[in-house]
């Protein structure tokens, strides 16, 4: 029996998505946050933390691959790379593809996302266990800090500001990840929708140019997230998103048809926002 | 008393969206569909037509002006324009914004679409009183078929392909439109979301493909369509999209602000698709 998963948007007033799903494969309350996980009509499976949609396996390529590919085809050759966040294992396994990646570490606050992913989601999921990742199951603002000069990509793939990721838009967090980063290294961070909260983003991108030579935002299509996308901050102590990237890709030995959403070009085109926008975050 | 509207998206199975209203400030069927206009919470008016949103005060500047700015930027000298659909009044505006504009024939099949917006939603209808622009209460697939070589622009700024707009999605109205169109002229559709419509959008590019040399696809950010995007056919019988654009927007006499989305960059960047669908509808 089909009924129709109503999403609570704290962060969207006035604005709410329903996906149609049919059947609930886990419902649990772990030490930090709400956890379920659906199937659903259209979009695969779905996984649910605290009321609000994390990832479908219809469209959770696009957030994973931008978040991922972008800095990592920016950097000259990321070997260690810190995820923060990214319990359900979506960007582990873009962070895999690169040959360059010696090292991925996994820092997830709550074990139950990784290990429910596991269960539910493998085709996202499931790289989790590969001998190149390592699990930390501990604060990743606490770890950033206490491991400086360490990483040639941050990736916080975090959930809202409201909760457990509060911490995570906030100051002194980009501080460590900065020191965190050796000096070529690059910072990509989940930063909302610049249509629905362009607040937010201004004081991330104010964050970024206290910290690094190069602060920008880029985005990508998410249909089950509000608004239909999602972006990000690329924060980098050295190169521009776009000095090295089409000598990165050729020389990669990676096939355009892994990706599904990334592309030289759309890489490229992810940081033009609209005209307004532009205006308000960079002028 | 706020309560929510649900949206049932025949189109996209699975999947809806709720916006919270506070009033309804108009409910009616006419001869062609059911009418209604909305007080939301944090998106200004509403349009609904047929169950299905079709614009808010919050974000139909991204509509209008993409699917028309695209093309009038892209043409030498665009002087007369058709819009069919568009009795919401959006498109006439972008239109007028250009001096070469000296004709915009408006053909809306349901003058009540064109009544209600003037009523109650002026910020975009409010210009369809302008004495540049001619409005034609008839059949838009008659009207093109009818007007041999006539038109710089058509702007077909239509409905989904279920209800009145189905002919619309149809091969005759292309042929019809491109017949009707001058030697350098450019035509325009909205054309549904790449990554919920592929099917429908591959069928539409077959379509430019058999009558025109440049045969493209272009999209924006909706966040109350379904997806959060939406996007257009670009069919042209002479310029590509990118040919003239900063020319044309340097000697068109308008400033940046007059648009919130629209932008020289912004035109450029919206023929760029993630690489699968590029390779889907491109190779």
């Amino acid at each position: 029996m089909a009924e129709w998963f109503t999403e609570q948007l704290a962060i969207v007033p006035g604005m709410r998505a329903q996906i149609e799903v049919t059947k609930k494969l886990a419902s649990e309350r772990s030490q930090f946050q709400k956890l379920e996980v659906y199937e659903t009509t259209s979009l695969g499976r779905m996984l649910v933390l605290d009321d609000v949609i994390q990832c479908t396996e219809f469209d959770e390529q696009s957030y994973h691959e931008m978040i991922c590919q972008v800095p990592l085809f920016a950097h000259p050759n990321p070997q260690k790379v810190l995820i923060i966040g990214g319990g359900d294992g979506g960007s582990v396994r873009e962070c895999l593809k690169h040959k360059s990646v010696q090292e991925v570490h996994l820092c997830e606050i709550d074990k139950r996302v990784v290990d429910l992913c596991l269960e539910h989601i493998p085709s996202m999921a499931g790289k989790v266990t590969d001998p190149r990742v390592h699990c930390h199951y501990e604060d990743g603002a606490a770890w950033a800090k206490n491991h400086p000069d360490t990483y040639d990509i941050i990736i916080v793939d975090s959930s809202d500001p409201i909760g457990p990721a509060e911490v995570l838009f906030q100051f002194p967090f980009y501080e460590s990840c900065r020191n965190a980063l050796k000096s070529d290294g690059i910072l990509a961070t989940q930063a909302e929708n610049f249509l629905l909260h362009a607040k937010i983003i201004k004081e991330l991108l104010s964050f970024g140019k206290k910290l690094f030579p190069i602060s920008r935002y880029y985005y990508t299509q998410v249909p089950t997230y509000p608004g239909g996308m999602i972006g990000f901050t690329f924060f980098s102590r050295k190169h521009a998103h776009d000095e090295l990237v089409d000598k990165r890709f050729a020389e990669s030995g990676i096939k355009a048809e892994e990706f599904r959403f990334w592309s030289v070009d759309f890489h490229k085109k992810a940081f033009t926002l609209p005209g307004a926008t532009m205006r308000d975050f960079y002028s």
